[in-house]
């Protein structure tokens, strides 16, 4: 048959599996965003409905892969971690890449409506991703906290940039020069002493960002706990979060019968069904 | 700056670029799609809008990425090649291939709608990519034959298969067990014996699958040429298609200043504008 | 010049840095040994001139990479561990293992007459290496274990093998069919009782491989302790060799201070000038 | 069995096969060969000894490897071409890497003594090992007459260098002044104007490095052709070279039936048998 002539072509895929023991993290991060929040009218610095969408895709995407044990994400990328011990698609990283960046999209344009009630979508996004290897859990860590230290230092300016553009009445090159080269602390005078703005009474989701993680929850009028996927907005550079949630690190491997039916996403007193 | 303490994260990132000189090809492959064509019903063996939305998702892709030469796709699959000499974001395998397996996904949510049209789409799908990297013409030719054929493989099996079933009144396992062992000529008997059916009258798309290709084309009422994108029914295994169409593989750079505006999907007598 | 149009070749160099953080593994294994043995008429089941020479020639390596912090012989092969953090080469897969293989082998030709002194080298052998990361402590330390276990398997077939050929009279086929299927158990009693040989009391080099550590040593007339290369014959697969070790796995970089001049060999009573 | 527990970390070796289809270049490279050649007294600024050793070298790596076509080496460095369709060790990279090295440093130190014979070998010396993958002809093409053009560089620098220095009675440093900046044409009116020195009639194994082919060549008193390796020191980046030895870029599988008993060198009149 023809096939098998022209089948020596699949000798030329490489097999590129993870190395063993590691933590796996893949990060998608959305191409050209700059544009697409212009175009979709994006509130600035931070827009709610754009936060719980990215959220909501990020938990699609937990639900899906359960071997994921925490996502992390603000503005437009977030990261999920495999656990060490994964043996999902014998650890091939293109299909973990491939596929966390492929639901996290599909999802984004799925739940679009659920978000943006008033604003059609005019055109597919589209997210990269990349694939980090993390030997030990302090380089874990690390990279969770290089993250959100990262959404302190945008947010940090990107509060301050909009508050001078949209309430200061400066052009964006203004704003941009009035910035360049100052101090996070003189970030938070400009705020206080311009805008009556206390930067640490903005709300916590986007100073910190959105940590997704699966707890057990008991709900009324239900016998048994389940597990859940919950966003929280707080600290996860300190130690303080990692102690109360150890299972984190230590969950060798995802106990199946907690999921019986489909899992949940719970945030706030809200249940969202997530699974098909 | 705690930013600072934690970046050197960065440093276990690995680069991955495609060697130099080679035919890059990703393909995209619907992860789970036995269970999503159940679930919406697709037609069997082939369910028309199924496959114009893949296509059409896969011309967005196209009109994204202008280094993709040719595209061909079938099922629930869809291959893109990215031309020798393309520096694409500096060839690195990780954003070519996340960055198409994203577009394509959330294109075809995107999408939906326009070709399913009576069926609400129930829940994000997602397809997984590969990377594989061809030296010569003359491997990827090769494996593109290698994707026709096995189009013909499968069709001919799933003709068969669902007229057993649809037609023939048989179980799905009946009809497993009938077609177990048999060669491309008894199928052809038996589509032919018993329904009527003559195999090569089937449409073209359903047993060749959806070849994609940029042509210049000369619109009424439009002064100048442009290039779109076309689908193409017929055959790419024989060397006719390849002289008929040398720009595909001796392209050296996409003649930019063809796509002016945007790119056009043409399809028959329609043309779908694809680019915001 | 003639040289810039032909320099673009070197894009095709592919980087291939080792995860950072991961022990670094090299380990050489010698190619066509049985022949290379057999011509050279090396003594069955163990020739004491050849393993020394082996360990002479890691010594070598270990001399010459300070970032070696252990390595582990026996036969024809030799792991070679680099430490975590090393930044050598700027941790280039490429260049670690080809430079160890390379100094390996040019050291065992170049010290060969030391212990063959009666035996001319008849052609230039070779030793392939491979590369191979381990994340955590554990995950070495059963390596290593590994190797180890190995040193005992393949010696008591082997000493059995040998027995029951020169002194027992078999052809190589009839020992190897006596001993087919065996367990540890009936080796060592076949050692006993056909030729009161106790297996434990083999000289533990034949049993447990060679282990090169680095210890910090006081000669006689000598004011400073130097840090040395020393083989050590016992187990490392206890937890007692890592705990009277703890340097190894620790030692986060190595003390150049204390290599003023050069390094030694020391093996039992001797002291072996490695350097130049 | 204690083996099994551990054997778990085999799975952390990493598969690492050469791309198919591509020319396959292992390029060695001496590790501190400045010292090495100070230390030995190479003449300068070159020494035939040191450039047949390396060459003898090469040789018997392309006898042992026999899908290796073509070689070519110059100062420290010597470079081997693998056949396009090799599937020698699987095409494993680090096999074929590693190999090259450790057979052609072996080789090194056991051949010393046949050019060098008034000087002793002081230690053992290392050459390191890279792999590049060449999917045309012309990219290897390029490939070789990158390392030729080289070649014509070095060798034109170092002649006028060692000439101020040796004959013109200059420091290294001002010899080094002298020359910076300097076009070829002037270096080569310096070696005219000042030592009567033409270029062009410098040997050309120091112009143009050696080029190791293999050829099919009658003897005398011998009935059959055999094939020998050749050592060339021509121009190999015109087409010439290239026209008149066809068989170096098409040659599918090495004729193994020509080499019945061993290979040999052939350099000048003298033959020189390679293999044990």
């Amino acid at each position: 048959m023809a096939k098998s002539k022209f089948e020596y072509v699949r000798t030329f895929e490489k097999e590129d599996r993870c190395l063993q023991n590691c933590w796996i993290v893949v990060r998608v991060d959305g191409k050209a965003f700059h544009k697409f929040s212009e175009m979709h009218e994006f509130e600035k610095p931070n827009d709610v409905r754009g936060l719980k969408l990215m959220t909501r895709s990020a938990a699609n995407v937990m639900c899906e892969f359960r071997d994921i044990v925490i996502a992390f994400g603000h503005s437009d990328e977030y990261s999920f971690v495999f656990r060490k011990d994964t043996s999902l698609f014998n650890r091939r990283g293109e299909k973990l890449m491939s596929l966390v960046s492929s639901l996290f999209s599909s999802s984004y344009v799925f739940f679009w409506n659920d978000y943006f009630t008033q604003k059609k979508l005019l055109y597919a996004p589209s997210f990269d991703a990349r694939i980090v290897l993390y030997p030990t859990d302090d380089n874990l860590r690390d990279y969770m906290s290089w993250r959100q230290a990262d959404v302190h230092v945008n947010n940090l300016y990107n509060t301050c940039f909009w508050s001078l553009v949209n309430k200061g009445g400066l052009t964006n090159s203004e704003a941009e020069k009035t910035l360049r080269g100052t101090l996070a602390s003189q970030k938070n005078e400009i705020l206080f002493q311009e805008f009556k703005i206390n930067y640490n009474n903005e709300p916590e989701m986007y100073r910190k960002g959105t940590t997704l993680i699966r707890k057990l929850m008991k709900f009324p009028n239900e016998n048994e706990s389940r597990l859940v996927i919950c966003p929280y907005y707080g600290d996860i550079i300190k130690n303080k979060f990692w102690e109360e949630n150890t299972e984190i690190l230590s969950m060798k491997s995802a106990p199946t019968e907690l999921y019986t039916e489909h899992i949940e996403f719970y945030e706030g007193k809200n249940k969202i069904s997530l699974c098909k």
